[in-house]
């Protein structure tokens, strides 16, 4: 069930990334990169600074067939893609989720602290996504405008403050992503964001 | 022999760093580190993926030695590189045969799957050059110009394909890095390129 | 003694990362992951390319206390920062100098070699700056005014020549990093920088 997630989260992300890159004219090569990169980017930085090589994608071939998967369908549906916006977001949003609580449980794995778990749920949900800008020459767009990260340390803290209380594991994971994936819905429904800070 | 050719390689990319950044206007220092990362930047990316750290430039020495004499090659000689280019251009095309089967190589010695071993062949080629351009603050030229990595790539399928055939190596090096290096030279003679995938 | 300059580097340098951020209006969230970045992002390109994980700021939380602390008062503070100036640059330059040594010692502890000792110790003193430019979308500052790379590896030959006399370890310290922070200080009021190279 949480590997499903999982897949349906990388494919997602691996659709965003090939539609940015779309948006830039880039060849088939380049597209096929920033796709792969915006859905394994996350998980790659986590295990490399973790030290746990080689890194995840390269152990489990699945991801790799579904990113290529992922990429087709964005190939193939290029121009119907704006009215399937809704279920990307949705699926993009369950990645959201899933990829904060993969990153939170290798840090626990790791026996870090519980700041650094945090810190790598959130770089393991949001590095890829920032990667995506920066080959695509742009200011990521999570440190801009969207409500995205903060919700992956929300996410994290409610996470710790759970298992504080010794609940199951699975109810843990099912109760920090729904609260997650709830708050990204509201977020982008109500358009909350974070103001700028201006010097003056 | 190899060992030779990826010296060459080496000091190619290095030189061709150093021109992207005198374009640029960058100042000495700041061109010497794009010659440096230009050159050792997917084997770097590499060796980290994979575990094999310190990572290959930190044992080996000469291949430091030979991006400094890239480097003042390419400052002594600037204002006559414009003649030089095709013997540069060959350089680099030998680079990225050689940069291809060295990240085949040590994919195969990390026991990892094809699949992922032409992965890391098309990153040992591809990655310096996407760095040099992200840090010059460009979207990469491979995203959207040249075949370059489908090159990469090809190489690597036909790599396997012959493996299969339990061909002996030197000869299995051969044909594969002599095949690249005649499709990029076709591909820049006729002007192959990848269509632009367009949204509408 | 050494260990407290280094926090203060660090704080340093996460308010020069903060500030840069506030200038192109960033979210908070972006500013402060900006921050972070630019006060650890050489030390851990430094561990992860010498394998020695996980890299140092998840084993020591004081780290990420003192970057939090240097985001607020950089967010506090952000109107009267002007007037700081000169004591930031102060900081900073301290950042500088600490920095390089550490990363000298980190390259010695793993055996290598001196002239990638140094190349350890001026990517930990500078690709925290780098990172920090290049997620601002700018081409990174080092490598175009500043003289500051180069005071790096001025001071880790310094340091290797000291090493060679065999002077007791932290008078070498004490040395070396003065040289450096005067160099800087001189090469500031007297505006000292490198030409470009131009290419024609």
């Amino acid at each position: 069930m949480f590997y499903l997630l999982d897949i349906i989260g990388t494919m997602a992300f691996a659709l965003s990334g090939a539609l940015t890159a779309m948006n830039k004219r880039l060849d088939p090569f380049g597209v096929f990169i920033i796709a792969f990169v915006t859905a394994v980017g996350g998980g790659t930085l986590r295990d490399t600074l973790i030290g746990r090589t080689p890194v995840g994608w390269m152990r489990d071939l699945n991801y790799v067939y579904f990113i290529i998967a992922g990429y087709f369908l964005a190939i193939i549906f290029r121009k119907k893609l704006d009215r399937l916006r809704t279920s990307l977001f949705l699926f993009d949003t369950i990645g959201l989720g899933v990829f904060t609580l993969i990153g939170l449980e290798k840090g626990l794995d790791t026996n870090l602290h519980p700041i650094i778990c945090i810190a790598l749920g959130t770089m393991t949900a949001c590095f890829g996504g920032v990667t995506r800008d920066i080959l695509c020459n742009e200011i990521p767009v999570i440190f801009r405008r969207e409500i995205y990260a903060t919700i992956c340390i929300v996410g994290g803290i409610l996470f710790f403050i759970l298992k504080h209380w010794n609940l199951d594991n699975d109810i843990l994971y099912v109760i920090t992503s729904c609260v997650m994936i709830s708050l990204r819905l509201l977020a982008v429904k109500f358009k909350w964001y974070l103001p700028a800070l201006k010097q003056n």
